[in-house]
């Protein structure tokens, strides 16, 4: 590595520890890894499949139906909220992402009646995210926005 | 036909015409019907895949994938339920069912962040009703359900 990778990949891991978002999605990765193929990975080089630059997720063809890699990131970016939700409500949730062959599609998170989250998916194919810290933002936006929903309306998530 | 199958051809259209949440449902059907094969089919001729003894239900295999139109049958319930429960409240709702290639999976029906349906789904090769009185119990069953819980938190549907 040159020196400006070591410093890359030295801020990257910053940035993954201060983050309780990314730490949970780096847990849902590592929970997902049956064989241990990443057990000595470090947990910036996990993430890393989520960040790509816009410039090459355009070129990802959005005729065909969605890579069940994609998938697998999609499920785990949101299981990932609903992990974060849980920690900070006590409010166990469930995630549903329903996706068309085409890439258009529903990810909710819910807890009894109420939506924490609810997000309309298109181009499913070009799941991803310009740099570790956008992931991060949106993540622990959705994350707060869940946790604001489960305080406000605690009945509908008891029914 | 004979006389039996006329009389019993006559209840079923007498069952339909007096249900709302069949009437929806044969809608479903007519929507989804774009070279109008069925344009001259009676109602109660089009919901009879709904409709299955349980011990034919038992004898589908649960290994395989869902077949399409399974798939179909049980996304025009949950569209058919959506539709009344639209009608009865005003609420715009969508409808989601998230599928695993098990058959096991979620059908919610949902508005704003109110989840007005909740079901989870097993064994979904084998969707069917004993009888076409049991399917419009159940469909109303869930329609009047979820009218309630509209009509409980309109400010959850709104968000």
């Amino acid at each position: 590595m040159s020196p400006a990778q070591v410093a890359a990949a030295l801020d990257a891991a910053l940035v993954v520890d201060n983050s309780p978002f990314l730490k949970a999605l780096v847990q849902q990765i590592r929970a997902n890894d049956p064989y241990g193929t990443y057990r000595n990975w470090a947990d910036e080089l996990l993430l890393k499949p989520y960040v790509m630059p816009k410039k090459q997720r355009r070129e990802i063809p959005v005729e065909g139906e969605v890579d069940p890699l994609t998938i697998g990131r999609i499920l785990g970016f949101y299981r990932a909220i609903a992990a974060r939700i849980e920690e900070e409500t006590g409010q166990l949730s469930q995630v549903v992402v329903d996706l068309s062959h085409e890439g258009f599609g529903w990810a909710l998170i819910f807890s009894g009646r109420l939506i924490l989250v609810s997000k309309t998916l298109r181009d499913a194919q070009r799941f991803g995210f310009d740099t570790l810290e956008k992931l991060n933002a949106e993540g622990e936006k959705l994350v707060q926005r869940g946790v604001e929903l489960a305080q406000k309306y605690p009945e509908v998530c008891d029914i």
